[in-house]
Parts: C-alpha cells; sequence; structure tokens
C-alpha cells in the first residue's frame, strides 16, 4: 500500500499557478521586454557570436617555403644557395640582403678590434674575454685579443642586395582542425597548376596566390625595401584560418597578413647573424671566413580556429535565452505592485500568506534534522 | 519600526504555488520526458562530451629527434652527418634521398641552362635576370648568364638512395599542459631501457615505442618507398596526447598518426631545395658545389588537450539540466490545457484573474518612473 | 474578434503565485543558503575563475635569439659563429659544449670502429649495413667497414668548455592574441635601451630584463654547468604570458621558468648531434671532418592566454547563478512541508488539487495529437 503510494505521488503532476494580469501596460512592457531579450539572443549571442558552435582552436599547421630569384651582391651573381638561411625551406627562413666578410682568419693573436690603450691587463679582459696587454717600454699598451685574427672588421658601407624586392616566396600551408578531422591547404584546389605558377599575390585581386613577391610583403608590412636592406628586419607572415564548418568547405581560406617584430623597440632593430665558411690550408691548418649576415627573417605563422554546430553549448545558451525571459516577469512585477492602482488586489492574489500563528514553530524542529 | 518591517520582510519566505494534477496519462508523460532530458544530459552532455571538464588545449612541447643508419647512394657510404637536415634534431628534419650535383662552379659567365638562342637582349633578360647575349657576325646569339658557371646540371637519373627504408627515427617529445601542470614524455616511465633500445614502433604490437623504421612510417601513412625517393616528399609524423586528468595519469599516453602533406595538389609535388659547400682554390678564389636534394622532409606535429573536472563547466551544465526539466511542464500543459476533458477546471485553479476592473490603470503610472 | 481574442491573449501578464511564510527559521536559513549560494559565485566563479571573460588560448608568437660570448676549447678560443647551432637565431637553439672530431675521412674501406672478430659474413652485416670481413690463412677476420674512413673515434676525454656559463642569450619575444588583437613584446617600452644593455634576468631584481646568463638559466633550472657540458642537455626555457585584458595593458608581462626536459627517463639523456665540414683535396676528392657535437639544447616555449570581458559567459554564469539562488526554495520546501508543526497548512496553500473526478480522462485524448 506505501509503495502504491509511492506510485501516485510518483506520477502525480505539479504545475506553477499563475495570476492573470489583463492590463495592456504591464501585457505591453512584458512583450517589449522579452522581444529585447530575444533580440539580444539572436542576433548578439547566436549570430554575431556563434554561441551555437564549438571552437576548434588547437590548429596543426605545416609550413614549406621556397625562394627563387638571382641578386648582385659585391660583384657577385648569388643564388637561393648562397642567401637563403636555413635551406630546407622551413617556416622560419632568413633572405641575406648584406654581408660584412672578414676573411681568412687563423687562430692567434691579434690586436683588439679597436685600438684600445690600456694601462692594465683588467680593463683589457673587461672588454675581451682573453686579452693580453702589450706593453714595451712603459708606455700604454694595445689590448691583444687572443682567437680567430684578424679580428672581424668594422662595417664597410657595401651596397646591399636592392634585388631582393623581386625575389618570390612560394608558401605551401597544410593545416588541419583534430576536433573535427578537416584538413585544408593554402594551394586551393580550385585554382589551376597554370594559374599557380603565374600568379603574385595580391590582397584584392589574388588573395588566394600563394607566391609572394619579397617587394610587395614589404610594402604590405608598411616597410620600404631600402629601410630594411641596410641593417636587416624581422618581418611576420601570418596565415589566418578562420572556418565556419557549417557552411561550404569551400569557404573556409586562408587570409594573409603581413607585420614587422622588430621596430617596436629601438633595442636591437634590424636583424643580423653571424656564421663561418670554413676552410683548410695546404698544411691541414684550418681558417674560416666570417660572415655577419644582414638579412630580413620572415617567419610564417599560422592561426585560426575553426567553429561547428555542437548541442551543448546551443543548449547552454538556450537555457540562458530562457532563464533571461523570465527576468521580464521581475520588471513587470515591480509595475503591478507598486505603480498601478490596482496593486493590492494583485498582491492579494500573488502572495496567500500562511499566518505566523499556522507555522509558528521555531528553531527547535530544525534541529530534528 | 520601519526598519523591523523592512527585517520582517527579509526572512519572510516565498514558495510557488502549484495545482496538483493525479492524471495518469499526464504524469506518465511528464516523467517520461523528464526521464529522457536526464538520460540525455547524462549519456551525452556528461559522459560523452565531458562537459564537467575544463580543457586544456595550449599544449607545450618540445621535439627531439635522432636520425640513424647507413645508405649507399652515388658509389659512397653515407651517414646521419651527410644526409639529415638539418643535423640538430629538430622537429623538421629531413632526409636526403637523392642528390643532383652541380661540381666546382666559379662565378663568371656562360651559356644559359640551354642554348636559348635569342635575337634580342631583353628577351634574354626576361628569363634570367643577369644576361648578356652573344652576338658574332649578325648570327642569332646565345644568352649567357653571369653567375655560378658551369650553370645547373640538367637532373642525371641516379639511383637514389633506397636504404633510407631501414633508417631509425627515434623521437621523443616532451608534453605539459600549463593549466593542470601535468608534464608527460612519449618514453613511458613503464618501459625499460632495454625495452626502449630494441622495439620498434608498431600500431598495435608495439604503440608506445619511439623508434620509427622510416619505411614503416611512409607505409602507415600510405606511400610507398619507391614512390617518394625519386622526387621526395613531405610527411608528417602527429602525435596526439589526449589527457582524462580525472583517471590515472598513467593512462595519458600518446598516439601516432602519418600522413603525406605534398600530394594533395599537383603543383610542387615533391620536396627538394639547394645548398651549396663552398671551397678554396689555392689562389684564393671560391669555389662551390651546388647540391639540389631530394629529401624526404619529416614534420612532427604535437597536439592534443587535457581535461580535468572542474566547478564551474559542470555547474552550468547541471543548471541547464535542470531547467531543461521544467520544460516538461510546457508539454504536460498543453495536453491538460487543450486535450483533457477536465481542462476547465484545471485552467480555473492554474491561472486566477486578477479583472481587468481591479487593475485598469493605464500607462499613466507607468511614467510615473 | 479571434485576432483581437489572440492580441488580447498575447498582451495578457501571467505571473507566478506565491505562498508567503513568516516563520523565522525558515526565512533566516534560506537567506543564508542564498548568501552562500552568491558568495560562491562572487568569490570562485567570477572573482577566482574570472568567468565572466572569454580566453584567447591561441597566442601567436616570434622568437628571436642572439647569444654572446667567448670560450676557450681544445686551446681554441671559439666565438658564436663556431658553438651555436643554427646560426640564425631561432627559437630552438644548441650551445656546444664538447666535441668529438674525427678528421680527415676519405671514402674507403677500414677496421670496423671496434676490432670485432667474426666468423661469418652475416655477423659483420648484422652490425654494419656494409661490411666485408677480411680472412687471411683461417683465422677468425675482423670487420670491415666501407664509408668514411677511417671511422668515427672513440669518445677522448676532452676538457668541455665551461666558459658557456658566461655566455649571455638575448631573447626577443613577440607576441600577439588574435582574439582581441593585441601585441606585446617581452623587450618591454617601460625599459630604457640604457636599462636594457646593462641588465641581466633575475627572477626578482630585474624579471623583465631580456638578457640571461646560461649559467644562471641552468640554475634556475635546478642544474650545474658541470653536470651539463660533459653529455650536454636539453634545456626549456617557457616563456609564460597570463593577461587580464580588463585591467591596464602594462600588467599584460611575461614570466619565465626554466626546466630540463632530457633527465626524466634514463633514455638517452644528454644532448649530441653530428655535423661534417667538407674539404676538397688538391686532386679534387672530397674528405671531411666529422664532429660529434654535445651541445646544451635550449626550447624558447612561448604559452600564454589573455581574458576579457565578454557578455555571453557573463550572461551563462549569471543565469546560472540565480538558477541556483531557487535552490534554497527546495531546501526550505523540504523544511516546511516535513518539519514544521504547520505543515498541513502550508501543503494545502502550496498544492493545490484538481480532483482525480474533474481530470478522469484517461490516455485517449493523447492519443488526438
Amino acid at each position: 500500500m506505501v509503495l502504491w503510494g509511492c506510485i501516485i505521488d510518483f506520477f502525480t503532476y505539479e504545475s506553477t499557478r499563475f495570476v492573470v494580469v489583463k492590463n495592456w501596460s504591464v501585457g505591453i512592457i512584458n512583450r517589449i521586454v522579452q522581444v529585447a531579450i530575444i533580440a539580444y539572443f539572436v542576433g548578439y549571442v547566436f549570430i554575431h557570436e556563434k554561441a551555437y558552435q564549438t571552437k576548434d582552436t588547437g590548429i596543426e599547421s605545416s609550413v614549406m617555403t621556397k625562394i627563387k630569384g638571382f641578386g648582385r651582391h659585391n660583384g657577385q651573381i648569388v643564388d637561393v644557395a648562397d642567401y637563403v638561411f636555413p635551406p630546407e625551406g622551413t617556416d622560419v627562413f632568413c633572405i641575406m640582403t648584406s654581408l660584412h666578410v672578414t676573411e681568412n682568419q687563423f687562430q692567434g693573436r691579434c690586436p683588439a678590434p679597436w685600438p684600445y690603450t690600456c694601462k692594465m691587463d683588467d680593463e683589457c679582459k673587461k672588454f675581451y674575454g682573453f686579452v693580453s696587454p702589450k706593453e714595451d717600454n712603459g708606455s700604454p699598451g694595445f689590448c691583444e685579443v687572443e682567437g680567430w685574427c684578424p679580428t672581424e672588421n668594422e662595417p664597410i658601407q657595401t651596397e646591399p642586395m636592392g634585388d631582393i624586392r623581386n625575389f618570390t616566396i612560394f608558401i605551401k600551408n597544410s593545416i588541419n582542425f583534430p576536433l573535427f578531422d578537416v584538413s585544408r591547404g593554402n594551394v586551393l584546389s580550385t585554382m589551376t597548376l597554370e594559374e599557380i605558377r603565374k600568379c603574385t599575390y595580391h590582397p584584392e585581386k589574388s588573395p588566394f596566390c600563394p607566391i609572394f613577391r619579397v617587394g610587395d610583403i614589404l610594402r604590405y608590412a608598411g616597410q620600404t625595401v631600402e629601410e630594411l636592406i641596410q641593417k636587416g628586419g624581422h618581418i611576420g607572415i601570418k596565415i589566418e584560418w578562420k572556418c565556419n564548418l557549417d557552411i561550404d568547405l569551400d569557404y573556409c581560406v586562408p587570409q594573409y597578413f603581413f607585420g614587422r617584430f622588430d621596430n617596436k623597440n629601438a633595442v636591437s632593430n634590424g636583424y643580423n647573424f653571424r656564421f663561418a665558411k670554413y676552410y683548410k690550408s695546404d698544411n691541414g691548418t684550418e681558417y674560416r671566413t666570417l660572415y655577419k649576415v644582414f638579412a630580413i627573417r620572415f617567419d610564417v605563422i599560422v592561426t585560426g580556429n575553426a567553429g561547428k554546430f555542437n548541442m551543448v553549448p546551443t543548449l547552454i545558451n538556450v537555457v540562458a535565452a530562457l532563464t533571461c525571459l523570465g527576468l521580464s516577469t521581475v520588471l513587470c512585477d515591480i509595475i503591478l505592485l507598486k505603480f498601478l492602482k490596482g496593486a493590492e488586489q494583485y498582491k492579494a492574489k500573488k502572495f496567500e500568506e500562511v499566518s505566523p500563528a499556522q507555522t509558528d514553530e521555531s528553531f527547535t524542529p530544525i534541529f530534528q534534522f
């Protein structure tokens, strides 16, 4: 019998009781507030913020680059094998624009890079890790350096390689959104082989061409070739993938952005690095040619996200919308209870009081828990 | 006294009034709908989508690679120092499979790569940045190139290095999920040193072995060695970490996937790059040997996410579930109000009307705000 | 007329009816529960977890590094061009600490790295891809290797380059949060050029100095120079950006962390790689010097996220908070209905029963749907 009672209780249906108020002002305010809330959720939350989608921000990317062009530098004609570092075509690469060459360095001792007079050994050592002062007949000595000699030349003003502006960079970028298992490439299948071979990237005219003129890149980054080839620079090529996977995949295309990294601060303006080519003399002694390479470094940075409809965020936002709809009641109740003449009747209907006499038990029962 | 009234008001408890309907059909429908909603939330939202977790998608990763093996190419036995580019063992590396060598190039002038007859200088210049036509006794000249001479050889068919299939790649990957401060490595501590030294990766038999045979990798990627060694290729090795940090950390293990990047489009099929070795002749003139390297490039791509219980998403989803439970009322009310004979009585109980006479104030009070 | 009815219905306002209970115990419990819920949401969800923000975890980053210092190794003074691999200053770079040199290798045949006696060809071949045993007058032969000869030297204990501790690494890191379009650099604009040139990173004294002493880095990573320079090692430099974009951008600064990757497992402790320098003898034969480089490899890993106020998560969490507030009713109703003496009166007021007689229609009407 108790079980039967429980079953009946379980299948008893309970539904909230309402007060119905047929009052134009309150009714209209109620609906206006509700329409505003719905408009906000539909327009901003769902359409603008796409809150019905899950986002995949963990884009996987692989970048391959290939540079083409011939340049004239220091009376030589140089090609990719000479001016691209590293040669493998990774996402970070440098194109040499200017070189300071210090030829035929042997290990030994030689004067410090500039004739530095010193009275004490300490002074020399402070400036060069390995230094010994020459001191003949009491006159102040000159610092001597131990290491590769002669020391690096002072930069001689050579003509930098302006031809770089006509070099072209081919960028191949393959991406994958792991959450949705969607793969794309920046070499679109809608372009023919012929088109791709001939094209040059232009933001409006050919925004999907994967071949970029260096001069154009610098221009889009707000730089001039002249500015950068003297001291080098650090340029970013950003490939942005923003994909809405609820629509056709053909709209999932890259966008390119260009910017410069190294001029935000006066420190270390420009870009250069040193490397050496090593040779052996006939007697087996190793010697080297030191190169201080001024280069434009390009970083290809791939970024993006993909969104796709998913029940979980959709439900949460629909629930939020429905709950917010209920908020209009708060406003309307204030109006009804405070500003309308019939407030007393409304109050009486809405709130049924259980008189204190009926439930005047104080705290004791609670502690029976 | 006013304060006292406020305090009493503040501690007044209000509770919604319900209509109770003891009707089997409505009660059962109500419970069925509620069970369906609970099942959906528990099964899909909580268990399948793990909506009770926060996800860390900002995986931090470091990859170290090491290649082993000897190969025969062009009559020489080559080792890692010869065929791996770059040598440092980073996440992107290339294994040379075939070489086109152009030896002993000096700066100078020489005929264009193929005997290009031209009548005008412009024609020559169009094809080579730095060209001057030879014009002897009026006959059409041949283009001459300025630069490294002789120019690059036409590719001679050499036997590519098939031994690459037996090379092994050791990959060490350390990851960290910064949000939860959890670090893992793909060289699992459950494997002994002995096991790791002897093993070779196999998806089923030894899925956690960090040593990969190149031939296997290509096979898992759906490629054949023969296809790739002629023209090179671009292979992706994906290491995926999907970790549920609510269970034992030992289940947080990597999964490996293999794929090819460069055959999605006919453009730039294969993979190659050029580099040069520089020498000095006895009289100090620099000359070089140009290498066009056909290689298989491997990109190790690390991806993944970790999830862990967190109160905020849990609460939000529980709230969403509870609110959705309330939706069953909507359905049941429709049934009660429209389809049951007792609808009128139910309606009268559920909706108490405050007659228009009682609250017939129109818009004016509102503007008193 | 029907339309008019619909309009009236549409603008009819409905508001929930409440039972009002003026009982101290219930009222106080109700408010305590509500205060606890509000405190939880305000304190934990909103202030601690910053649930009112959207997070951008897709940080874009570019890293440039530059090493300075002179070291003494094997009787030579070496500089950056000698000891940094690769020279370009990318986010992954190695500083050589010790070298095993095998000079003047020519292609040919020579004894295996250790005098390996073998009776069968197979045995030799198992260990070296290309091996042929020397067999003179029946005695067990020695394995011979085909390839670069002589084979690699057994490691001779050379003095590693301890000077590395005084080398400095300048790290320039530019980041961007694409969602909010906020760019920052680790070379803060609040530091003067003079300050940056002179400073050295210290976690407390100068936490924003972008110049790091190698010795310090190893110390912060819990390592000693002595440990690492023998066998090399793999060090991570983590730059963490945690930015709250609701406050001033000047607080969006990097934090540096240091750790070691290669000692988590006994396998492949240390770090080394091989490369070769190639020379040409007078008769044009190529020969090489093989270097086994023991190096400390540094990986600069950039990580971080930015948060900014956004209406969508804020609304969702406010809605969750409001819905949770309603949960206090559940507790209070249990108290009222079970533990207070006036429970019956309360029950009668709260639940108005529509008697079975009034709605005794069974399942049939439902199927009219």
